[in-house]
């Protein structure tokens, strides 16, 4: 029986979901919303499914099994409180919110609720990724001692989108703080360092477009992020695993297998992918399929609610350190 | 419009093109034929379209608008006939046939037709080896001197295939002779060597399981194909082009951007695709698209009954070549 | 004319400036002092000059242009204090000291004597850093935004040595300092977190096997430096420069061009070179040869006193830091 | 006790000969002719030795144990010859003569003589191509089936060097044909094709500037020799060994680890070292010291001069092979 999904918002990432789910065969889309209707109409008369304007239409249809909230961060608490009442599953978009207070009141109701919610850290169903976490836990390098992520955005956002990210840390490196607790579950401090060196918007709103961060696990492994918002060569997203046993590295996503050598240089080859809708098109694919399998209560590797508030807490943690210039400690998730 | 497909055969191959079809917003999958009922109608039930055993039914049913032969190799020829005396034009899977004469058979009825006739040389769309081409073109490493192409297949086929296959050349190569002709059109000698090294049934029926051959086109350009039929590291597809001002290089398709170091070795990554299927996929599509655009009579790249003929007498010379020990003249492709 | 080396200290790097200066042709051997004088006579057997278990002797000789100093550490200072006193120029392998009070006191005669003191940073030499510097400088990448640096030992020293190496930072890490300074001269913050994951030496004595560093410079950029105690590919050392224009690395050295692709694993290559003597073989030969223009008073490259000064501040800012857990600001060199 | 060297001609070849003797600790440079004296008499001062204008002086000195004949090609034969009739052991840079006729005439007397007589393949002592071979005989990759080597020289000799060069595969390709016969030494059959695309001195003397030879061996196996005068992005040096198990592969050389990522092209790496005095460097230095071994009666690898001749009669039937349009049969070496 395929599950019939309700999905809510149809920005750029919303019809990534809308086209997978129609594509699956575990799946189809049977509703969806955008205040903004024009959106929702044009991905039902491409995917099927029927459009309105109000999610509370969505939400109350009855011809859904499971909502995808892929709308803009403020409205996610509330979506995600409605759908649960609803005792309908969600799949909701990072981050659950940006005040890691509103996430707290709504922790409560998720947990009492039973109802599967599951966070679109969609970089934990990258085959890269996922894979080499998959070999570090089988052993191939020895106990994780390192972990390095590098991970740097083509370029930076608007300034009014700055203004309301809720900073470096909440609105982009939530990916990678998420990423190293995929590999580390008990990370127990926090350093980090950030600057504005060539975004004016970054500046103009006490943001930083460049910044490391530093994760000290209660195993005494540590994890290294290093980000900044612009990338001359695409979509920077690399990450070495480092134990006794040697490495694991996961390189950049080639664009082409042609290179070019000259008097001038060797095995030159094209930028790499431009951003994350390329480079993650399969790992898009693979979480909605997760989820499926979380709603039908089989085994899942869907990453929860719990997942994208311990995200947060990390980011919020690396802004205090940032500004406080002092490393913060944290509770490891339960 | 959506151009209605006939789909004769529904092997491995035929299964791809049928999705192919399906998944075009240029194409729709009209009948499938397949004297294995069985599969003609698997294909209708996932794709679509009506399944007859009989392909003169589906050529005679006036639903459709052109035809795609993914028959074994002995129906081409008849079939290519009967599609043009019906008008509709037709991509067949390559070879036209193995034996030459019956190709010159059917070159002047194709010839009078108008009707486009275009062959499955499917690799000339991969975007690696379009894409050196083009840049060869474009002049990036000045003219052409030296081509070099390594096509290893991942094993060799059963002994009763090779019984009538038609030899290495006209059944594997000629793949690589296409290759060759899509950068040297001027090709005029033919130089073949071909061992059995280690496949029983290559040995047992006079072919070679091992080959290389060189082509040395009129512009004294000259080309290399290196063949093998069988590659423990998986489908090996390179590709060097040779020019006074450096080289452009196809590498083999990575299947994981993971690589692993340890005191034993570093950087070593997972084996390479599979085979045809993997590695081309996205040649299919192409492949597929420029078909349309041919029936469409629009600027198309697709090859033709010309360049099927070409290449099968590139493979007739390295067959004679490789036996008689000598050197073998050609005639360029007008 | 050949500048005349007094070199005391003949260890496994004492006997590779002994070669280096050995075949240069723009200096010789006069004098080699060592307590252990067994040491002294094969590195004069072999190399040439006079032996001697008192360093005194070798200073006073008359016989000398210029001293290098590769004894053990807590000699440094009381070594070029003398040598400064006797007008001789040094080149002092790395670290000054591990207590900045003694190098500190030791800084007024070094200004005030003229006499050049160079520290033996030989990393700044290495062609692969030294290249990617001028090209930054050169402006291949724009402002440097990024650098990020991994370096890691082969294997921890005994726990007797960590003793008394000073501390990780101190010890390993000081050369690490010197590259993020090679690269950025206005440090200003220093953030360092610390483990110990596998070594009981480093247990043992409070020390860190596994640390990172992130040092802001004023221009807001940020250099991060990731260490490990060991490294089972080989010694690991490899840095990236990124700035708006793309970046710049250096990857590990290669100890063959051969590599090795099968069923299980494709394009393996062998491990990386052991250690710093084969690693920085060439950067000896440079460093030398640096110290010898900056004795005849021609444009040298080499790393100074302050220097060495300043590499030791970041090492105790990150000493601090990784146990205060917080941030420790410093002033840049002037 | 060290061999003393009577070195015969000071080119670069002879040069780089000079300066490996003259450092190695199990030679010595005893004398030095040159009937351009003043470069025999430069390498004498720079290596020590005698310089003298006529070979006949050196030879009859008294004061060598072993000759290195570096000089012109028409006088080696008469230099192998004079030596072994004084009992002294010969290495002789490569071809021995550009006529069979006169190898022949040679070759019973330098058999009946019992002196050690060696060939300057300086190739198979080249850390890459002599590990290939070895993990080849070690069965890393099962019995081997196919072997690639690609070998283009930087640029085309000028037109009166060709002239009297003997022709591409007398002069370039020799190396290549032992090198093929380093891996395969039961070469049968020679097939080759060659073209004068774009050097005029080729063309003017009949000559080829690009040529591709392919040779089979009794077993079976088929190696291909992939040959440029000409390749702007360096000495293009690589080989491909090719078995059931896989395939070991020598990359060219790069001349530094640095690579540079920007917006037009990621990874981009310097070209390659220009030419074989710096590529085959240290295999200049391994080749010396396995002739010391020769001379001493120890296991020793050097090429001899019946290798010497199996080259020559390589590249004979390569020369009657692209001329002749056929292939040619070889008896393998006994």
């Amino acid at each position: 029986m395929t599950l019939r999904f309700g999905l809510i918002g149809t920005g750029r990432i919303g019809q990534v979901h809308a086209a997978n789910i129609a594509r699956s065969e575990e799946a189809s889309l049977a509703w969806i919303a955008d205040p903004f209707i024009e959106g929702a109409r044009r991905v039902a008369e491409t995917f099927g499914g029927t459009a309105t304007a109000d999610p509370e239409e969505l939400l109350g249809s009855g011809g859904i099994d499971a909502v995808l909230v892929a709308s803009p961060t403020p409205t996610h608490v509330e979506l995600i409180a409605r759908s649960i009442e609803l005792g309908l599953p969600v799949l909701c978009e990072k981050p659950i919110d940006l005040d890691i207070t509103r996430v707290d009141a709504l922790r409560d109701a998720v947990r009492s609720s039973g109802v599967p919610v599951a966070l679109g850290f969609n970089r934990r169903f990258d085959p890269g990724f996922a894979g080499v976490r998959a070999r570090v836990a089988a052993g191939e390098i020895g106990g994780l001692e390192q972990l390095t992520i590098i991970s740097r955005d083509p370029s930076a956002p608007p300034a009014d989108y700055i203004a309301v990210s809720g900073g470096i840390f909440r609105d982009m490196t939530i990916h990678d703080f998420d990423m190293a607790r995929f590999f580390l579950d008990d990370v127990v401090e926090v350093s980090a360092t950030g600057s504005a060196v060539f975004d004016d918007g970054a500046r103009e709103h006490g943001d930083f477009d460049t910044a490391v961060v530093t994760l000290r696990a209660a195993s005494g492994a540590i994890a290294t992020i290093i980000n900044s918002r612009h990338s001359a060569v695409g979509y920077d997203q690399r990450l070495e695993a480092f134990g006794p046993l040697g490495s694991l590295s996961v390189a950049n996503a080639p664009t082409s297998l042609i290179s070019l050598s000259t008097a001038q240089a060797v095995e030159a080859k094209p930028p790499y992918q431009d951003f994350f809708l390329e480079r993650y098109a399969q790992a898009y694919v693979d979480e909605l399929h997760a989820f499926v399998r979380l709603v039908r209560g089989e085994q899942s590797s869907s990453p929860t609610f719990e997942d994208g508030r311990a995200a947060l807490l990390l980011a919020d943690a690396a802004q205090r350190s940032a500004v406080e210039r002092r490393t913060v400690q944290v509770e490891p998730a339960a």
